[in-house]
């Protein structure tokens, strides 16, 4: 049709505007995650019906920071890196549908708007932020990943820090942690344009279409959260450490598919 | 319902963290509009079923920068400017919708992440750039507004620059502008999560629920676009020039209509 | 010479390359202007030798946020406004030099590196952070300059807030202050590049060549002050407030006086 | 002495204000090198008295682009990673003095207040600037160092995009480029304050205190350099390829040396 060409706005007549390409998305990034126990009613409270409780732990928390170069299928932005590069921090916590666990990104800070459009497709609920983390170097004052390495990470927006965290590596893990394991159940939603309502309603399931990563490596975190006026992040308060996690990653994502429609 | 608090995501059991509160959004503003006739072939293009050309004058574009402190309700955002303040750039056509003629972003550029979210609410195809417009200062080298009163105004994305404009003030005016004087026609879509189709596919009229502003002034413009690999603005060539102005606003948007879902 | 041409660094074989020009340098800009006392034994730690405390009022501050655009001689920089425009916030002390009183910039933020240049040139103490503050208007939610105006101002830097101030315009003033009413006194000091002592040192005056201002508004301000890790300027504890203000002014800049060489 | 504390301003009681640490200074980075010549003329005009041309290949030139982490002796800026990390972009040139090679910081743009500071001190012309290079990633999309992969690389100043390259390692080399190699032979100055002649005018040189390297890749590299009203980068024009080069290195910097005054 003319003028609809584009997998995101704006279209045009050749669809090389569109903010974000069609997935396949290809990502290679660091993945720096803190996991802890909050009061399982801060978690509870996030999950609008039908959404219930993970069965167990059902307080756990990921605040996870990571370091991304991302790229559609034909891997043009990596080579104008500009395109590619961004930072991340996101809370995830669990939750159950129809008898089946979830992973839910609660809160996202983002630092591109490239990798906004794609949390709105995605259903990650994005704002803009300054996210910094220690990146390992073989080289030099920065950490190797090996046990006793420290890595700082912060997180800031709209001219606030809203959490800062320093993690010391300890030993090679089997995992990178547990909450943020499952598939994403996200919704997306729209405001109806008269404000009456939602225009759109959708609870949609998605995960990685494709992954490989290096050894994950397990540690411990100071982590502290902070409140800000249009935040509630230092809500899901840390009550009790789980553990820390370092994990270089590459993903693919590629679509998920709708769980339901709430209208 | 628990968990489900806020006008736009993310949401929350007090909606606070909301990244938009809902509307009456309520704006102060510069506005320098350049006006020009590109190829109406170009406007054409970008126009998907079921609008059409604007009966009159179907190429004529407006490339308007603003300067705006926005905020809610409760204007609180007036008092930490971080929330309040940003700038835009947008390029702007006229179509027509069952017989009536309509305004129409094609392309917009600002530079915070509450002015994407209201964006998406309202349909305006929001990327974030880098965009900067001389203000009128009553004292010092900065242009007051009057006859020869010279501004500048620029724009970039993704480390490019996109468009300048060096624009002359002649002498008041009627008017600023006619390409932006209409209700705006836009589409709000987004893919489904499979990838197959749309998800959300609206077009949605809306305007300004409430309008003050000053004395126009119109002049002249020197505009030039260049090319980006992820831009198509300089499609829009300038053929002929119409008119340049300038304009202090205030401004309250309330919502919209819907015209017709596309599914 | 070769390779010597430009006012400040790169310098090349036209000149053109230069951060900044020479001076004179124009702005025109909005000062809002929060003045207290803080505990002079704060105040008398920042006077290096040979100055001395102010003989009244020694521990008077004024934390002073500016929003500018500036310009060289030719004015160029106005038509390409990324170039021109900039914000400041900077915390003024004053002190004596053999029985003058002067003013002193202790700690200053601005968001461009032409002005950081500037800095270096003028002795204020330059580091980049992030400030905002309220513009006024004539249209729209934002203040005009009137009593009962409110106004709002913040000062991030590396990711964290430093401060914050909320000011109520009450009534016309004579004056916008006294604190930064001297000529300043400043020092431009850079190490030797072996590390022992100074390679530069003096003390200079300098101070405003043209100036002209509008009404300057006085009211009342709510600061606050926060610490961060390598940042000061909350050790200038708000323990007594005196007033705030609010100007627009045109000022000039035209180079100043070498007072002593401490070498 | 009182209020004399901190290697630079702004200097304090504490010494903790101050922008950067006193060296040693320590450095993790990626290094990506595109060295080419350009007539020799147009490096002649940068060398100001009394530097002459190399006396071989005297117009060869290195533009690089750096991936920094740094940090003072105790390494707190690591874990603060938004005052360790920054990137930069730096055009290098050879010269001679005193029957001696020495490499020469023609034109540098980096991201952060710090590297500013350092700069001044070290005599690196610098601006701010935005820069980006494609990171090595061991998984998804992003390229190993190894034969075939393709860097990009791009640097951006004022909203303008000054230099991009697209860089394909072909194999491991003894060196990562001559043009750098040498001790850094540059000038410190700073204009007097009264605008007659400069106050300081020194010529330093300094290098690496420690080193510390992977292996170097070497390839080819697309090289494309734009001009811009304040910038002469682009005189530089690439008249001749000769090599690019990739490499991850770990830096110490503890001062330099005066080789002369000027006045």
């Amino acid at each position: 049709m003319i003028g609809a060409r584009g997998f995101y706005p704006p279209k045009s007549a050749t669809g090389r505007s569109s903010l974000i390409p069609a997935p396949p998305w290809h990502y290679s990034g660091d993945l720096l995650t803190v996991e802890y126990r909050t009061d399982p009613a801060r978690v509870r409270e996030l999950l609008p019906e039908p959404l219930e409780m993970a069965p167990e732990d059902p307080g756990a928390v990921a605040l996870i920071w990571a370091d991304w170069q991302s790229c559609g299928a034909d891997r043009a932005e990596l080579l104008d890196p500009v395109r590619a590069q961004y930072k991340e921090c996101f809370a995830v916590v669990r939750c159950a549908y129809r008898a089946r666990t979830y992973s839910r990104c609660v809160y996202i800070w983002v630092d591109k708007d490239f990798a906004v459009a794609r949390g709105n497709h995605q259903g990650y609920p994005k704002k803009l932020g300054s996210i910094h983390l220690t990146r390992p170097h073989p080289y030099g004052p920065a950490p190797r990943i090996e046990s006793g390495a420290v890595f700082g990470a912060t997180l800031a927006a709209a001219d606030r820090r809203l959490a800062e965290a320093v993690v010391t590596l300890r030993e090679p893990s089997e995992t990178d942690g547990f909450v943020n394991a499952h598939p994403m159940a996200h919704h997306r939603q729209l405001p109806a344009i008269d404000g009456k309502g939602l225009a759109l309603d959708e609870l949609i399931a998605s995960g990685a279409a494709a992954f490989e990563g290096g050894r994950a490596w397990s540690g411990d975190a100071d982590l502290a959260l902070f409140d800000a006026p249009t935040e509630e992040l230092a809500e899901l308060t840390v009550d009790e450490p789980i553990a820390a996690y370092y994990r270089q990653v590459g993903v693919t994502w590629n679509g998920g598919t709708l769980l339901e429609r709430g209208l």
